[in-house]
Order: C-alpha cells, then structure tokens, then sequence
C-alpha cells in the first residue's frame, strides 16, 4: 500500500530507536522506509532486518540523512542533540516531517531547531505518552478549578534504578498544577518529607517517591480537599508508549503547514 | 460578623438536614439562620441546639417558610420533591437563593422549578460534591480527546447495604464518558462480567462493582490504552461533601442573577 | 439482656472516649455500665447521656474507679500514662479486663503495668485497628519469604493536620518487614527521597509520605520484584475503627487468665 | 562456571519456550544446556541462537528428550498435557528435575505425572508467579482470622483479549479465601452484580472484572470490615514472572528428594 506514510528511524541500532523500528513495521497506517545511523556505524550499508537478528526487510541502514529523507514523509528520532539540530536541518530542506523526542536541549539548539521548522513540521516533546501530556492538561486545568482547600500531591513510582527524585514527569506535573492555581513550582514544592514536619501548609504541592523492582512508571496527582479526593493517575504499562507516541505525531503531522508543534498539538487540546 | 450570608436549612431534622447543619455552623462564611421542618414536626417552635442534643443556638426550628425565607440569602434543601417544589415557589418571592440536592422530580416538578427560578437563583445537582461534578465533565473531555484504543472502563466501590448497581454516579459517568464520544451508553454498556465473555468489544464502556464494609463511595474511570492506563479517581472520604458542596453552592449564588444552574456554573466549568 | 459483659470507659469525655461510649452503645454484644473523668471534671456526677447532649442514659459519670469498676467486666482507657498506671491496679483488685490503648509508657509504667496484670487481664496496643495489627503479621511474614530482589516500600497517607512523618503505624510496618529480613530498620531506612539519589540500593526499605485533606489513614507495604508486585494495603474508613478494636479486646478477654496481652493474641495470630 | 545448573527448556519455539530461555540466559545462578522440540519441527538440529534471530549459541535443537535430559539438572515445560506426562517418564529415569508450567491435565494424566515423581522432583503449579502463590497463602490466613463483619470482594483487571471473566487466579483466590471461611465458593460466590441485587449478603465473597488495554494483570483481594480495609494486591508487571518463577523452582529442585511439589514448598510457605 504505497499511499501509507514512508517513516524513517535515525539511532536505529539503539533500544530506543529498535522500539521505534517495531512500533513503525506492526502499524498499518504507516510503512517504514528508511533508517538512519551514524557514519563509521556497523549497521550502515546492511539489511535492517539482519541487523536486528530478524529476517531480510529490504531496508538498508544508511548514514546519509539527505538521500534517505528525501521523499520520506517524517522521521522518528530520539538520539541526541547536536545529531537532532543537524536533523533538523536537512528535514527542513527535504520537507520531512521531523518528530523528536530527544532531551537536554540548550537555548543555542533550541534556537536552530526553531529555524528549522520555518521549512518542516517539527513536533518536540519531553515526553512523547499521549496519557502524561493529557495528564498534564487535565492537571493544570484541575488546579485552577479547586483552591486551596484541595491539598495537591504529586506521588510517582518507578524501577529500583532509577537515579533522580521526583521524576522529571513528576515535576512537569507539579509544574502545570503550580501554573493552574497561577504560583511558581520552586515557592510550593514539598519535597522529601521526613521527621518533624508540622502540619502541611495550605497551598504546597507535596511529592512522593517511590522506587522498586521493575516498575516501569506510574504518576499520581491528589487533590485532597475537604471530605473527599480527585486522583489523575497515568499508569504506563509497557516503554513502547513512547515510540507509539512518536508515530502518532508523525501521522498527525501530514499534510501541517511547516512549524513548530507540541504533542498537546497532536492531541488537540 | 452580620454581613456574612445567612443560610437557612430544611428538613432539619433529617439525616442531611443535620449534616447541613453543622457544615454552615462550623463555616466561617456563612451563618445559619433559620431551620424549617414541616408542620406538626416535634422540633417546630423549639430552638435547634437543644432539638440536636447540644446546647442552645438562638434558632427557633419554624414550620413558616415564607417568615423564615424572608431576609435570608439561600435555603438548602434536600428533602422531598413535593417540598422543594413549594419551597423553589416561597424562595422566588424572598429572593433567597434555593440549593436543591432533592432528586426524584417529575418532569411537571421541573417545570414548576424552573418557572420558580425566574425570580431567583436556583441550583439543582443531583450530586453535590464537588469533585465528582468535576470528574464528569474531565471524563468527557478525555473521552473526547482519546479513540477507541482506549478502552474505558467505570469501577465504583460502596458500602454493603447499597442495593443497586452499578452507583448513579457511575453511571452518570458512564454517560459523560459516552457523550465525549458520541455515542449512546445504552448502546455501549457491558455490565455484569461473568463467564465466557469473549473478548472485550470495542467501544464498549464497562462497569464494575464492589460492595463491602462501609465504603462511603469510590469511583475510578479507567482509559486503558496501548501500553498506559489513564485513571480519573473520586474517592468520598466522609459523607458531609454534599453539604459542604450545597454550602459552596449558597455562595456561589450571592449576587448572581436569577435563573437555574448547575454544579457546573458553579465550578466555573 | 443482663449477661451481656458490662463495660466502663475511663476518660469520657474526650474525643476518644465519646468514640468508645459510642462503640459500646451501638454494640448487641457489651452494654455500658460505667463512665470515669477525674475528680474535678464538669461532668461527675451527672448522667453521661446529657452531658453528651442526647437523651438520659442511667449512666452516671463517677471519678471513683474502685466503685464503677467493681462488677464491670472490663474497662477502655485511652487516657495518658499516670491515669492509666493507677487504674491498672484498681483493676487488678476489681478482676475487671484492662484495655488500654494509651501510649508513652516509660519502663516504670509498664513493670507498674506488667504487675498489675498478675491480677487481671490486661491488653495493651499502640495501634488497637485489627487491620493494622494483622497487617504487621503479614509484612513480617511476606518480607521473609521474598528475598531482596522484593524492595519494600511503605507508603501512608494522612490528613494535612499530622505533624510528623513517616506515621507511627508505617514504621511499625517498617519494623514488621525489617524484622521478617532478620536486619535492623535503622540500618535499612531509606527515608525523604529527593534529588540525585542514585539507584535504589538493594536491601533498603523506602518510605514515601502523603498529606492532604482528611485523610483518615492508609497504608501500602509494597514487595516490588522482577516483573510483579505484591501490595499489602490498609485503609482507615473512620475513626472509630479504634474504638471497636478496643470492643472486641474486651469482648476476648472475658474467661481469660490473668495476664498481659496484645492485639496479636486477640486477633489469635 | 560449569557448576551452574543446566536447564533444559522443551517447547523451545513457542512463545513461553521463548520467554524461558530468555529468563535462563540472563539469569547468573543457572546455564541453558539443552532446548527441546517436538519431531518435525523446522528448529529441530539447528542452532537455537540462529532460530531466535540472535547469535550463534552453541545450543542445537533437540527431539531427543532421553538424551537432552542426560546429565541436565532441570527442564522447564510449559507446554501440552500428553507432551508433559511423556517427559516426566523420561525425567524419571535421568533424574532431571522436571518443572511443569502445564495446565489442563485429566486425573489420568496427574496420576501418570504422580508415578513418575517417585524417580525425580516434579514441581507443578497452575501460576508460577511466586507473589500470587504467596498472595494465596495470604488470602486464606486473613479469611480465617477475620470474621464475616469483613466482606470479601476479589476484583481483577486483564487486558481486552481475555475472553473468561472471572480470571482463574481470580478463583483461585476466591477458594483460598472460602477455605479459610470454611465455606464452599460455589455456595457464597456473587459474580456479574448488575441492577438492583439488593444489600450486599453477609458472607458472600463478590467478584469485579475489570478489561482493557494491554493489562498484564491484577488482583485485589478486600477485606472491606467496620470503618476500615486490608487489601491485598497483585500486579504482574510483564509476563516473564512465569518463566522467573520456574527457574526459581528449578533451582529450589537441586538436592531435593524425589516426589511432587508444589510452588508453595518452594516458598517455604
């Protein structure tokens, strides 16, 4: 069915980029038609199918962004990025869709990746869960609909190596839950509550932090208020959430005007 | 502290008339000022505090509601619809605000409460509580935003002397959920999990029903999607959330303009 | 119903001896014979019923323990620790059972306490819940059959008005699973999590701290294993819950030796 | 280290034989040193790497149990009932402890598999997760020391392909907890509750369904009593606790004398 978009993964030997690789071959809404990895990588020139220890798929690995974008419909990259900016601006040049879900972007990268999207769709996301980023709204919009009667409380869960606390998702929730009731997270954030703590004071955001076995990443958001409790719970239940996400957005991102969106975008929220 | 808004509470005597109660007594935004019961009650005559066993309050339990209406800023009622049908008709001519939790009206009774509300404000809520007003309206969104990989399921959990299910509440949700997606709950319910079922359908909305010990009232909407679950949580923590919701409602209506409302308006949503 | 066993609550007049009058009323299996305050307290001497502001009960509040408890078949005491020291060893005297869920005992309490009980059953616990106190049994239980691939995590939730954490019950629970690893729980706590924590280190037992509204109490102990989780979960409904733990330790000791007991015995675990 | 037990995997290519050989590989306490098939089967004398789509192992697989078993410490089967019985036979005479995963089996063939353990440890289990076996154990101690003040409620949730409602460990949950009533489940089960059921019967254990998106799956077990809950919960987080649990049976195996075991001995429970 040539009419399904033609998607291309870049990183495609890394667990991220196989996870993105699977989500792309089991959809029936899109084909996968290239894959990217960096020059000198041994993947490059061979079978993608063989490279994976699978059967013979007809899609040669390649280093070379320009050819394998051109006539590709989006591109699906979680790498890094000074890889990402320069992405960027080759899918600006071949009209590539670029979805990117890599992190630790500075000001300089955000910028060229801006400049980039004068010529493409480009569609950034910390988190790429359609559930968390509706979370996030729903958290927001929650917040500024209850005062301070509701206690808010922000309570995550993950694997036992996991090396930061709380969850950068936990904080982007604290985040939007500080921006409903129109306060800065850093003035009401409690953090590590332990030993003599006095009452709560009215008006903080609380977190808590659970670590064990293999969870892969639950994130609760409380409003206790007088006599009762609303909880916005996101539960993720397998890691191909993100990839999901990721080609989610690249479908949506068919046929939009060049510019730079965000996965609320894609939701419609 | 004159100026705060004096409340009245009917059907004083009841279970939810004591619970109105003493949810204005212990607020320091309003102050009660009367009590109704009906004619030939007991307490009629005699001052509340002593009829509830405490000490005497000042407030004479009167069976006279346009005396008692009269100069007070809300009535709350919840009581019997025959009642708040004539109550609605004696509010419109004090221009006392009118919180009715009643449920059970024909369609004659809201006709009649409507045309009460044209000289004053009236608001009806088949569920006080606040947070599960709120739930219903984040379940529609939700429903909304998310497609049918989405597999929405409503889990409720009361007490063990509840005798239908699933709970009103659940299938209000149940409704909310099915307008977000456009379609009729009637024809999507799957209730009563039990045996060979096949596979879920889907589309479908399920329920599911736990009964024990004195749960005062729980009620999960679960999206379960590809790899995530997102959870819309309402737990009751104590039984007086609808009378605080009436109370939050009486506060509300200062002011405003005379019609019927909802929760909803309340909330601002 | 005269065979009933007859109960005294010591301590009437507070909050929670009004719950252990309360419990004892609504009970077909106990009758209450007998309320104590201290010499000089408002209420000796009048019927307990109007104190409490309902009807007359027949009951008169008395501050002579030897005469009110002579007869009775056993008394509830959740006063402080001097008043329930002297009454121990009036109850010795009278036969009558001692349930004391009193806390803060130094080492001369409880010989003084242990003594008395060479005359008299006595049960004593800091938690009388007997979720809570089965709860304890099981974590022990559980934390020695799962090794240490199963991180233990206590999780608690309580009302915004609690001053210190984690709670007392969840390092009880800590201590139970601590206990059931055969290592000490100071040497294993991992408490307060914030910040670059680095993994979660094998062995420890993590605590995680919730505050907001009203909540009564719960508690979570979580066994997080390779692809599993085992949860041990309890929730307080209401207050009571105490109060009827109380009840029915009373209700068990009736027949019994003379002698120190604790809810684990009650509970026959 | 070839003082690691060898483990012999039958049923090599399907999806469980797959999720075995995988758990054996990357467990540091046992070593694969055999794969089994039936005869016919594409894999049989190629190596086990290559069929897998990985690298070369240096395992070849097999049709010929009698000399795959040889000098192999355990075999891990999840396969077919008359597959299952043959096998034991064979264990039985080279003494390789023989791990059954099987379900499904007629009282001839549990008698046949009964006879074979007198020539070697058998350990056969309906679920091979140690947490829902010890949640078993759990289940029926609780149901013992709380009386029917406690209603019982077994609620569980699995993905939207699962076509009986009701789960199996669902049941089974339901019989440990009727058992330490008891009672007969089949007497006090209240499945599908849907419309007015009226208030819930004492002693009844209830079941709620949940379905939907990609659940591995949970159970909960509630003890729902007077103003408080102890639940006990079971969340498989991926579906490799199975093959974990039987490699945790097989090494439990090693020195045991011959005869039939369940997953219980192995928990010491």
């Amino acid at each position: 069915m040539s009419e399904l978009p033609g998607i291309v993964v870049t990183g495609a030997s890394g667990r991220m980029g196989r996870m993105l690789i699977e989500t792309v071959r089991a959809s029936d809404k899109a084909r996968l038609t290239g894959a990217l990895e960096r020059p000198g990588h041994d993947w490059v020139g061979k079978d993608l199918g063989l490279c994976l220890g699978a059967g013979e798929l007809g899609v040669i690995v390649s280093d070379d962004a320009q050819a394998t974008l051109t006539g590709a419909d989006a591109v699906l990259d979680f790498t890094a990025p000074s890889a990402t900016v320069a992405l960027a601006k080759v899918a600006a040049t071949t009209g590539t869709a670029h979805i990117i879900g890599t992190t630790g972007f500075t000001d300089d990268d955000l910028a060229a990746i801006a400049d980039s999207a004068r010529g493409t769709v480009i569609i950034r996301a910390g988190n790429m869960s359609l559930g968390v980023n509706l979370l996030t709204v729903l958290v927001k919009k929650v917040a500024a609909a209850l005062d301070e009667d509701y206690d808010i409380e922000v309570v995550e869960a993950h694997h036992n190596r996991k090396v930061d606390a709380p969850s950068g998702t936990a904080l982007m929730l604290g985040e939007a839950a500080a921006e409903g009731r129109g306060v800065k997270l850093a003035d009401v954030a409690d953090r590590g509550r332990d030993g003599i703590t006095g009452a709560r004071k009215s008006g903080d955001i609380g977190f808590a932090v659970i670590r064990g076995g293999g969870i892969v990443g639950e994130h609760d958001v409380i409003f206790a208020g007088p006599g009762e409790r609303l909880t916005l719970r996101h539960v993720a239940d397998d890691r191909s959430l993100f990839s999901k996400g990721a080609l989610r957005a690249a479908l949506w991102a068919q046929g939009k005007d060049a510019g730079e969106y965000s996965m609320l975008d894609v939701l419609g929220l």
